[in-house]
């Protein structure tokens, strides 16, 4: 692996405390040359599966980081900590599902350790603050140079917990999928990968035919929704590959009551 | 010009996702060694003009830098995208006005280049995420030495797109403005310069008349509201030099039911 | 003391405007090498006590530095601005009491100087932005080597103003204190320190009698908060070192109406 630059950061801390900056100090002082990227703290208190999602469209944009991932509603229960080592880079915190997709999205695994090396932390460890005093160290350490195995012992890669991938499947004539994501733009992300629309037949400029929420919508399906006329409805392929939905100057997911989570499903839109 | 020496960024991205990282990621790769200042991710989804007003009151204050800027509810459209080279910095952006005030507050234009050389891009580029690909990447290659002429095909100064300038009238005994900005104190920023209450001849300590929404209002014109009593409507020059109206341990833009956008007029108080 | 190594930053600036950005605009012009940790910006306007509190619960995780902190709803009035020198760092900020709690967090008090040298400032001061132009750049003068000494007057350090510290007193049969603070996730943090419920007897894993709003409430005592049922009410010690309420999966503060300042009572809890 190239050597690692970085840090990079998510959590569901919030903004509000000093929580976050706790973490930042422990790396300023551990790793003093080291950047820090915060990807998010702002994921919803212990949302594991939007804290996934984020994590695993972001790592890619990253130069080769440790990554650190806190949402861990677990904490100081019997959930193990880990860092697992990916093609694309490391990533540190409780194996609670939280890393699962981001390991996919940086290449996969390699290998995996549970924190043990208590040498490595921030001692006493508050038992309901593993951020500041396991993970951020630890990574910190990582990102300097320490080997994974120093951080712990080697753990079985099928037994990491993994988060069951969103559903999207291709039927013949339609593809099924659910929200992955709203964004603050009202954007619905869905778990639809741009290439079911190929596979549908469904061509930038055509029709497409949504149906969710026990309604059948239709969008044209385009590159972006910057040529849409305001207040209309669009489809388009996002910065993450996946099929969205789109009102220019508005916002989709009330247009549409469509939540995370929520079933959506397309189809190639056919004249009356 | 002096040395580039880092990267603000300035979007209406949100901080609940995780685009804003993607772009700190772009930049820790391609300008490694090069500090990024977010100057603020909450402008308002697509509006321009506030996120030009607080561009151009905040770059005075930084080193020389390249400046990226995004709010762009045009992206994946015709508009352009921009390097334009100020006396006091470059600016990176949509050609959308979001640039054009900041601009002035620089120093003004030297010159300008459309992005069109793609070998600086993040390719290939998402059609709706031009901040990652394009806009942070482009910047990110200016700071660390790329000259501006290799980013793009030079244009016409006189056809960037330009925001009319707040409007600020000075007649002989009133000056007329609009409110530019709230901040969080619920101070009320109106487009008037300090200099024309001068002009007027309401001095610091003297009464100030203000006219809005069919009322009017009398307030001291002092030099901060820390002054001031508890609940006490009062005028004073705020720290980008424009007349602002307060309310000490108050709000006042719900007070006077003052948005953006809002008319305002100011004069001398005159015993009545 | 040891080199000073980064600056932290902490206001109630709030994040939508370039208020923040401005000042790490000023450091990083004096400061280029250094550093810049943000604690929190959304401290509540002009809540000093918050901004206090929040203060002294990070300080102890940072590297040593200079911490600037403006929470001052007295700015541009007679209030002093301070550098205040304690064991573990140096605090710089308004003499209103925000930098108190956490000059004891970082060991107690060495000397302090009133920032009267105003060849240090951001020139001409904007009465109403003293980050920006006085306690920014002082701090940033001071990370990179200039003495407190060349900062100003020293002052009396018995004359400084002092926030009282959040009261908790530890009777016979049970400990009183008040709510510091809530966080994020609703959960409650007392004034009174951990070593309270060992003088009181309750360990980990007993029952604690709660009395709050008229109401006795009966929690065990947990290492924390994840090893409770879904709704439980739990009591358990913070990364503060303090009693802190929670509800697993839920929201404590809100549960038992318990905003800051609420007035709580804890004892062993006795089998009815």
């Amino acid at each position: 692996m190239t050597p690692l630059s970085c840090l990079t950061f998510l959590t569901d801390f919030g903004l509000e405390d000093g929580f976050v900056a706790a973490c930042h100090g422990v790396a300023a002082r551990i790793a003093p040359a080291t950047r820090v990227i915060d990807i998010t703290h702002l994921v919803p208190p212990g949302d594991v599966r939007r804290g996934a999602a984020v994590l695993a469209q972001t790592v890619p944009a990253m130069p080769p980081a440790v990554h650190v991932a806190v949402v861990d509603p677990g904490v100081g229960t019997a959930r193990r900590a880990v860092a697992i080592e990916a093609k694309g880079g490391i990533l540190v915190g409780p194996d609670n599902g939280l890393l699962s997709w981001a390991v996919t999205a940086l290449g996969g695994i390699i290998r995996a350790v549970q924190l043990t090396n208590d040498a490595l932390w921030n001692n006493p460890v508050s038992p309901t603050f593993h951020g500041r005093d396991i993970f951020m160290p630890v990574a910190s350490h990582l990102v300097t140079g320490t080997s994974l195995t120093e951080a712990g012992t080697e753990v079985d890669v099928g037994e990491l917990v993994m988060l069951a991938a969103p559903t999207s499947r291709l039927h013949d004539r339609e593809a099924e999928g659910e929200v992955l994501s709203v964004d603050r733009f009202g954007n619905v992300q869905l778990s639809i990968p741009a290439s079911s629309a190929t596979d549908l037949g469904i061509e930038i400029g055509s029709m497409m035919l949504i149906r969710c929420n026990r309604r059948e919508l239709t969008a044209p399906y385009l590159e972006t929704f910057g040529s849409a006329a305001p207040g209309e409805l669009i489809a388009f392929t996002d910065s993450a590959g996946l099929i969205s939905l789109a009102v220019s100057s508005g916002n989709a997911a009330e247009r549409l009551s469509l939540p995370p989570g929520a079933r959506v499903r397309i189809a190639a839109g056919v004249p009356a």
